[in-house]
């Protein structure tokens, strides 16, 4: 009896085991992944973009989700550092996780620099660029403004 | 043998009710999906919308097509009651079976009621939220307005 | 020992057809896929959709990219010859393997005729259809425009 009792310890260890060994992969994939433009000048979808993500956040967040901003265009000065009245919004986002990724040939053209932009800024080589890789990725893709 | 006879009936029957109980879900599922984003004030896009909606129902309607609108933002204010202007050409296109969405969070924004609407209209909780939705289920994304 | 020789070039050459036969078909197949929609009236998006589309064919150009534009309402009026000031640039795209492309729809609405376009525009039925056709064969999408 009792060695019928290790052998089904052994069976059920056994059987646990493929999924003891993906933990690390298991890591929580999100199951929505979400990127938006930012390409207009304020205040085209400026004030807007907060309640989208706000949304986005709120209604997929218990099922796992991953939220990108790229910011190009005029859309840039939106992550300057002397755009004071975002500031504590783009904070805010970036606390919750949002990637706030600025597009470095946009920052060329407009002669920003690192130190210009708000310290929870990300930056990719190009804005466009990365809404074709996300998209690759399986993101859905939302253009903010109007 | 009236037994065996009995015995067949009641296997075709078996056999046949996987098929009966998906009848309702083999409705023919459309090839081609699209979901359009109304997300700006009058004019930009609102008359458009309606050449894309009918170029999209003859191109693809023979082969199956499905159409929603998300009207959210400044787009939400195209399915009051109130702009006659565009009553025809939405009742129409929702009669074609386009179904035409009314983002909740904007309705509430804007203190919008149901009543508010045109009865043809339907909600979503997040226009937003449903772009990416429907861009998970495999729609094609066209953001309308210029 | 001859005929063995003759019988494993057969062999050989037989062998080889199907990769022959191949060739064709087998060019090298895009690795990105991008189509851009340009739908308003200059300046928006008009001059960033030629940074958009250079940043593009730079960062993905060794792995392979096949970049598609379509030009419909307002925005059809950039593939008009009369269109001088963006002549230079259209054709370099277009010299770059860059899809071109004029909705008919669009054409007939604004009695615009091939002879009035760009010698290296193409044409689609429906610019909205292609744009589905396109996100369905696997094409990020991005709406040019601010």
């Amino acid at each position: 009896m009792k060695k019928r009792m290790l052998l089904l310890i052994a069976l059920v260890a056994t059987a646990a085991l493929p999924a003891m060994s993906q933990t690390p992969e298991a890591a929580p994939k999100p199951k929505h992944k979400v990127v938006f433009e930012l390409n207009a000048q304020a205040p085209s979808g400026w004030d807007q973009l907060f309640h989208n993500v706000d949304n986005i956040l709120k209604i997929f967040g218990s099922e796992g989700v991953q939220v990108e901003v790229v910011f190009f265009g005029k859309g840039l000065r939106m992550l300057l550092k002397t755009n004071a009245e975002y500031a504590d919004r783009l904070k805010a986002a970036a606390d919750k996780g949002v990637t706030l990724a600025a597009c470095q040939n946009s920052m060329r053209a407009l002669k920003v620099t690192t130190e210009d932009l708000f310290p929870f800024a990300a930056q990719v080589d190009s804005g466009v660029a990365e809404l074709v890789r996300k998209q690759e990725a399986g993101f859905a893709y939302i253009k903010g403004g109007e």
